[in-house]
Formats: structure tokens, sequence, C-alpha cells
């Protein structure tokens, strides 16, 4: 079995109003340390097959289909067999 | 200056509706190997310090006061300098 560790990100030229939103609250709480603040979604999932090769198929193909809009997202992967 | 990557995720007795709702589309779209599905936040922010031990410290306090709810979520962060 393994797990996909698939971490999926807003491109570089997309607007993160969740990420503007948690900087302004991180400023007021008094951290103007702080400059830009990007969210994304980081995601474990289950893959209950025995071959790398094929759970590596199907975790890129969840991530076309589903896990990841790639008009706006930007997405990588681990595989780690457990 | 340096950037924080944090994770935070649901604690492993917390259940996770987004997870299962994913868990579910992926079965629909045919992807029957997949078994449980956790969802979590991947954040990176930029930290304008040039000392790593006070980054350290205020990403730290961050991550307690505003970016992870200690009631439900585990947190965990990576401090790299840029």
């Amino acid at each position: 079995m393994f797990k996909a560790i698939v971490y999926v990100t807003l491109r570089e030229s997309v607007i993160d109003p969740a990420g503007s939103a948690v900087k302004t609250s991180l400023h007021s709480l008094g951290h103007d340390e702080v400059g830009d603040v990007r969210i994304g979604k980081y995601i474990e999932l289950e893959i209950n097959l025995k071959d790398r090769q094929a759970a590596e198929e199907r975790a890129q193909e969840m991530c076309q289909k589903l896990l990841a809009n790639p008009a706006i997202e930007d997405y990588r992967y681990e595989l780690q067999e457990v």
C-alpha cells in the first residue's frame, strides 16, 4: 500500500484572498515581520495498490481529475510505501 | 529573510468531512484503490527577520495564535532562509 502526500498551491500569477486575509490578521496580532502569505491544500491519501508504477499513475490522474484545478493551481506529490 | 512552510492537519481523532467527500468523489471517478483521505492546509509565509532564532519564535507564535486551531489541529513547520 502507498500513501500519497499531495501539495496543491495557487499559481504565482493568481491572487490569494485567503492569504491576504491571514496576512492582515497576523499584522493585527503584531506580526509586522510577515510578508507575503500563500495558502494551499495538503492532502494525504491511501492508495491500496502493490505496484509503485501503478500508484504513481493513479496519483497523477487523481491530481489532474479532481485534487487540483489546472486553470489556477499547481500540484506536486510524494509517494510513500506504508 | 526567511520563508516558513507550515503544515496544518486535523488531529487523527477528528473526523474529516472534506476528506470523506473527496474520497467519495474519487471513488465515483473510478478510483476504488483510494482509502482514507485527510485534507489540511499548506501555508507559505515570508518572515522579514535576519535572526533565525527570532524567526523560529515568531513562526511558532503565529501557528499557536492563528494558523492552527489547537483544539482540533496539529501543526508543524519548516524554516528556509531565502
